[in-house]
C-alpha cells in the first residue's frame, strides 16, 4: 500500500473529481480552496430543488453538520439518499457530535443512510458510537485518537463505513485493516476547519481511487504531511493556513515519501 | 480608453462606493476584502425586510447565485427590483449556470430584471444564452472565453447588459465594442471565488464611473493585473489569494500601465 | 489595571473558554481562527433546537447581526434568553446599526435582553443610543470613536453593558471608568471583520476574567496591539489578516507591555 499512495495523489490531479459539499459556513472558503489545491473541483450547494440534479453530475458528496439547521438537515438527507440512488460515494463529517441532543438526533438519521466513510476527531467518533465517556467540549476533541479505535471499529462493523479518526496520530479503520499515520503538527489544531478540509480531500480521493481503503490512507497522509511540511516555515496559525494550501498544491513525490510515517 | 483606465481606479478609491452583496457563503470574506482593498465599502445583507432600505443607501448591488436557496432567491428578486426602482446598477454573477435546472430557472427570472452587467466564465455565459453545447462541470468552466463571444453578444443584445467573460483572455462586450484583456495567471483558477471578486469589483466601478464600458474594462484589468503581479511572488494558491488582496490595495499607476495587455 | 492585563491573556490561554458564536457569514472563518489563536475554543451554531443546550456547555455567547434574517434573529433571541437563564455572559455586536429600520428594530429587541457588553464602531454605538446625527454608511464608521463617548455612556447607564467603541482610539466605558487604548493601525480598517474578531475575543476574556472591565480592556488591547505589531511586516490588508492571526497566537509579555499605549 505504502508504495502506491503518491500515485493516488497523481490520479486525483489527473481526474479532477467534482465534489459537492453541504458543509458549514465557517470552513467553506478553505474547503473549496483545499479541493482546488489538490486538483479537484468543488461545488457548494444545498437548495432542495437542486439536490437530485447535483448528485447526477458530482463524483462524491461531503456532508458536514458543523452549522446545521432544519433546512440544511433536509438538504443533507435528500442529498445522501440521492447519492445512494446514483451509487456516488458520500462522506460524513460529524462535527460536534455529542455536543447537543439535536446534533446526535440528526447524526443518527444520517448514519442510517450508510456513508461510504466517516471522518472525525476522537470525541466525535466516540460520541457517534455512543461510547463517549468524557464530556464533549464543543467541536474540539477531548480524547486522543487511539482511545476512539474501539468506537471506530464498532461504527465500521455496524454501518460498513471506512472510519478516519484524526488526531496526533490519524487512524484509518476498514474491516480488519488498521493504518496509522504519524504525521502532522500540533499547530494545525489552532486553525479552524483542518478536519473539514481533510474530509473534503477524503471525498475527492474516494471518488476516483477504486481501492477505497487506500484512497482514505492517501488522502489522510496528504493532509497531515502537507501540514507538517508547511509548519516548518510558518509563524503561526494564520500563515500555516495559507501555507498548507500552497503545499497541498505543490507537494512532490520525493518530499511526500521522505516525510510519510505510516504503520500498517 | 486605455489612457483613462488607471484614473478610474483612482476614482473608486476616492469615491469609496458602498456595494451591497447578495453572494455565496464560500466567497463572502474574500469578496468583502477585495472591495475594501480597492477602496470600496462592502455590505452583505439578504434579509427580506431590509432589501428595499439597502437599495436606498448602496451605490451598486451584486447578485451571485453560488449557494442559492428559496429564501435567498426571493432576496435577490426583491433587491434587483428595488435597485431598478432606485436607478442603482446591479451586476449578475450566474455561478454554475447550466449545472442544474433550478439554477437555470432562477437565472431566467433574474435576467428578465435586466442587470446592468453580467460577469461569468465561458461555460456560464454560454449556458445563460442557451448556447451551451458542452456539459457544464459544476462551477468551473469547460470552455475558453473566446468560444463564448457569440453567447455574450446575444445576451448583450437581448438584455442590454454589459457582458464580461472571464478566462485566460477576459472579454468585455458592450454593443459594437469588444475589448480583450490578456492579463492574469493560470494559478488564479486554483483559488475559489476569483470570479466572484471580479464581479464585486465590477460593481464598485460601475457604481461611480459614468462610462460603464470603461468601468467594466478598468475593473477587469485591475483584477487580472493584480493576479498576474501577485503570482510572481506567490508559492501557490494560498499565498496568491493573500497577495492579490495586497496588490489590489497597493497597485500603482506605473506597474498597472506596464503590465496591461489590452486589445480594443 | 495596566500591570494585570497580560496576565489575563495568559488566563484565557490556560482556561480555553468555549465561545458560541451566532455571527455573520462574512467573518466566521476569521472569527473562529482568532478565537483559536488566543487559546479559546470556538463553536458556531444557530439551529433553534440546539440553542438551549449550547448555552449549557459554552462559557460565553457572541451575537453579531451582520447578516441577520428572520431565522437567525430568532436564534439570537433564544440564545440570549438562555444565556441569561444560565448566567452566561453574552456580547452584542450591532453591525450596521442605523443602516436599515429592520436592523434597528432587531437591535432594540436584543438590547432589552441586557448584553454583558456591547462592542461597535462609533457610528454603530451612536445609532444604538439614537444619538446618531450623521448618515450611517453601511457597516463602516463615519464618526470617530471619541464622538460616540456620550452615546456609550447612555447605553452603559441604561442597560448596564460594558461598552467598547472601536476606532483609531479604542474606548472602554463601564460606569465611571473610561479607558482609552491608542494602539492599532489604519490598515486594519481595510480588512473585513476586524471588529467582529475583537467582539469574539472580548467574549472569551469576559468568560474567564472575574473583573469584567479589565477583561474588556485586556481583550481590546490584545487585538489592537496584535494589529499594530503585525502591520509592521505586512504588505497590505491580505497579509495583515494572516499576520494578525499569527501575532494573536504568539504575542509575548514584553512586546505587549512595550507596545501598549493606554490612558486610564
Amino acid at each position: 500500500m505504502k508504495e502506491s499512495l503518491y500515485s493516488h495523489i497523481s490520479t486525483v490531479r489527473k481526474q479532477a473529481p467534482l465534489v459537492q459539499n453541504i458543509t458549514n459556513y465557517v470552513v467553506m472558503n478553505n474547503t473549496a480552496n483545499a479541493l482546488l489545491a489538490i486538483g479537484a473541483s468543488p461545488i457548494m450547494a444545498h437548495a432542495h430543488p437542486e439536490m437530485a440534479a447535483m448528485q447526477k453530475i458530482c463524483n462524491a458528496l461531503v456532508i458536514n453538520i458543523g452549522t446545521l439547521d432544519e433546512y440544511w438537515v433536509e438538504s443533507m438527507l435528500i442529498a445522501a439518499t440521492e447519492a445512494n440512488h446514483n451509487n456516488k460515494p458520500w462522506i460524513l463529517d460529524p462535527v460536534g457530535a455529542g455536543a447537543t441532543p439535536y446534533r446526535d438526533e440528526v447524526l443518527s438519521r444520517l448514519i442510517e443512510l450508510k456513508p461510504t466513510a466517516i471522518r472525525g476527531n476522537a470525541s466525535e467518533i466516540q460520541a457517534l458510537a455512543k461510547l463517549n465517556k468524557t464530556q464533549t467540549k464543543g467541536v474540539d476533541s477531548t480524547s486522543v485518537s487511539t482511545e476512539a479505535v474501539q468506537a471506530g471499529q464498532i461504527l465500521n462493523k455496524t454501518y460498513g463505513a471506512i472510519i478516519v479518526i484524526s488526531g496526533e496520530t490519524d487512524i484509518i479503520i476498514d474491516g480488519d485493516q488498521q493504518v496509522k499515520i504519524h504525521n502532522g503538527n500540533a499547530l494545525m489544531t489552532k486553525i479552524t476547519g483542518m478536519g473539514c478540509s481533510a474530509t473534503a480531500i477524503l471525498a475527492a480521493f474516494i471518488a476516483v481511487i477504486p481501492n477505497k481503503t487506500e484512497a482514505a490512507v492517501a488522502a489522510t497522509a496528504l493532509m497531515s504531511i502537507s501540514g507538517e511540511l508547511a509548519a516548518r516555515y510558518s509563524n503561526g496559525p494564520g500563515s500555516l493556513q495559507v501555507n498548507i494550501l500552497d503545499k497541498l498544491h505543490s507537494i512532490k513525490e520525493q518530499e511526500f515519501e521522505e516525510t510519510l510515517k505510516i504503520s500498517i
